[in-house]
């Protein structure tokens, strides 16, 4: 992509209403635009960012068996009263009546929907285990959004939702999320740490959430320095397998969030295992057994023949908090700083001295051989100077520049930066085309 | 993927309260479930066919030099008010009002959102031509839902905003995209005529709707019979060219919307040539100028400093209601008949006798061939007996079948179908995975 056709509004200044410091990046990158408290547009860079969040967790979401179905945003309110949360929901739902009068809501989550979907189609153990999910924007009205797309009212979330005949099979299903949220964040560059949590309006009795530290984090959280070193199930993980091993590993060292603190027990620690910071909720798993499939009647009938509720779990990632998260967890000074798995292009290509013919040439051939390789490139071929050109790259965080002049083409070389160290190497144009199509196609 | 582990909940009967065949399809073929009137939730085969739609419209609109945005669906009723709209739009549009009594609205359309954005960044010239799009669900709250997701409240569009410094460039905009959808709804196997339309609430004075020939089309269309053979523009067409003689072409011949036929005109083409028929609109371009530029203040500065109001265009696609439209134009009293680039998987594979040791040995050594292949099949597993078996695979609509059982293996064959034709082959293993393999990945 040629930076002079792409949409990408860089803003020279601060933005003053911006909190936090994914907030600022995601505004001064041209990635987001508030259209009203807590809701925004997502311009082309961010949009490309968000999709490559939502194919990473869609990529382990299907691994460990779950199936992609889409319900709709809106929904009836009759579902909400028939599980008994419509009240209790409070002024968070968005309430609507359509034409004919009829009370609607915007979904803030779909365990009812999900339910009554199953209710209708589901009668034998024989279907199960399942497993349904959606990457689907949710609505909460909050009182105050905040912090972007951290705390925004209109959001994207994936939520998966399990269905079993007992609480055995239940938590099979409950293990496979967990390792699958495991490996999801790690592609992400993240560590993510499941950390024992309160259930709150979900319910249920068996719940983590998947928690990054960062010092912006929205809550205080406690655990055992170990967890940061344990290594993430690989992509040939069994998810048919019986993983209670892996979540036991996990689960067997101290973590919990503020709500969910042992003091004494964390204590407990050697000092210097004990790490007490700031964490940001990246997902959220919930075993809840029967706790809607009873009120709404979505049972099956077991190997006996007896019809009884099936136990359910519900799953959710911040698909558009992720975005923030991420940011939050990797930046500098200068910009941020994308892990390769999410950023829209591979390389910054700068032109430094565009309408010069020798490096209008080079680039352009550069650019063609990068894109033929399969490293996807933004060019930038606009005409400014130099340093707003370093500024503006370093800015968007791209994982690797590749900058061009004619100082360097004399000598047949071209400079070649990693975005994350910032170290920088002068290589000639063969080893330069070599050396990142080795560090992004190898 | 196997069928005992597919959530594919096929009815028998067929719902009474569907009236045209595209929405009983779906309904049967466990595509899609009503979640309220003129809702539906998406099951998992009815989420990949959409997908398949909506990554062709993505592709096609890349190619065709616009970019990808994501703007939001609860928009700010202020935005509409400065174009003078909000009260236009009757009762189609959802209003709600949040906690903090603000209205707000579901988003029927975007243009205000689109020009508030581009004012917010675009200042010079220099920035156009620019065209941005998103693919975002869409709400208009509809009397009467009906005919499933052809005419549905809540429904997946993609919507694309084109923004140009005079009208002679706002025209090159206007054919980049007729030329897209050309091609666009040519991969979904359609022939989709360009007719000239009324501009309805969108406004200006250009505008062609693109519609498919279905007898149970919503509206009388008359067209030149040349036009269902004109040749669509290949993957290399130059979008940076002039594609004028590509729209000359096609809008020289006769056709046209009932709103705007010309009897006289239309009589005057050779009797064999004269085409009245019934037609679904599945995409509408407009340019409307300044419509919306000029109230809302979205100016850019020319080349001689003065700013001046930028030239409009819109573009729509009916995403989610493309997937009726193209059932409506390819089935057969046994169901729905897919187009390769539509079908969630290549080959549906029936095992005749599941439990039979040889036969489930040769069906999962098929699979795993087929699939290394690139492939994808649907594994029938299930106990059930053939009728059924080949009832429900004629109904999804799966391009191929491959049907495998005792007799046949004893001979080394099986049988491929063709679900298009009706035609079947009887063949050896391995000529029928080649026969599979060349048709598909060929």
């Amino acid at each position: 992509m040629r930076l002079s056709r792409y949409f990408l509004p860089i803003l020279k200044e601060t933005p003053k209403e911006a909190e936090i410091v994914s907030h600022r990046l995601m505004l001064r990158a041209g990635m987001i635009r508030q259209q009203s408290a807590g809701i925004y547009s997502w311009l082309p860079f961010g949009k490309a960012v968000l999709e490559k969040v939502e194919q990473i967790v869609r990529e382990e979401q299907n691994r460990a068996g779950a199936q992609e179905v889409l319900m709709p945003t809106i929904q009836s309110a009759d579902l909400w009263m028939e599980s008994g949360r419509y009240d209790d929901y409070g002024q968070e739902m968005l309430r609507i009546t359509d034409r004919h009068e009829r009370q609607m809501l915007y979904g803030p989550t779909n365990e009812e929907m999900i339910t009554d979907i199953f209710r209708s189609y589901v009668r034998s153990y024989r279907e199960l285990p399942l497993n349904l999910y959606h990457i689907q924007w949710k609505f909460r009205d909050e009182v105050r959004p905040r912090f972007g797309v951290m705390r925004g009212r209109e959001f994207l979330m994936k939520d998966a939702y399990s269905f079993d005949i007992d609480q055995e099979s239940a938590r099979h299903a409950y293990n496979r999320m967990f390792v699958a949220y495991l490996r999801t964040f790690r592609r992400m560059g993240l560590t993510a740490i499941p950390m024992r949590a309160e259930t709150g309006p979900i319910g249920g009795d068996l719940s983590h959430e998947f928690i990054i530290l960062a010092s912006t984090g929205e809550s205080a959280v406690y655990c055992d320095k170990d967890l940061l070193d344990l290594p993430i199930p690989g992509e040939d993980t069994d998810f048919l397998s019986d993983l209670s091993p892996i979540v036991t590993e996990w689960t067997s060292k101290y973590a919990a969030t503020d709500d969910m603190h042992d003091a004494a027990a964390f204590e407990k620690l050697p000092e210097d295992r004990q790490v007490a910071a700031r964490g940001i909720e990246i997902g959220h798993i919930f075993y809840f057994g029967t706790k809607y499939s009873e009120p709404m009647g979505a049972k099956v009938a077991g190997p006996d023949g007896v019809e009884r509720p099936v136990h359910m779990g519900s799953y959710g990632v911040g698909v558009s908090r992720l975005v923030g998260a991420v940011i939050e967890a990797s930046h500098d000074d200068a910009g941020i700083i994308w892990p390769q798995s999410l950023s829209p292009f591979d390389v910054g290509l700068i032109n430094l001295k565009p309408g010069d013919h020798q490096t209008d040439m080079a680039c352009e051939a550069l650019y063609q051989r990068l894109e033929t390789a399969g490293v996807s490139v933004l060019y930038d071929d606009l005409d400014q100077r130099a340093g707003a050109k370093f500024a503006a790259m370093d800015l968007i965080g791209l994982p690797w520049q590749m900058i061009v002049g004619p100082r360097g083409l004399a000598n047949d070389e071209v400079e070649v930066k990693h975005r994350a160290t910032g170290e920088r190497q002068t290589l000639t144009l063969d080893a330069a085309v070599n050396r990142l199509v080795e560090a992004c196609c190898g």
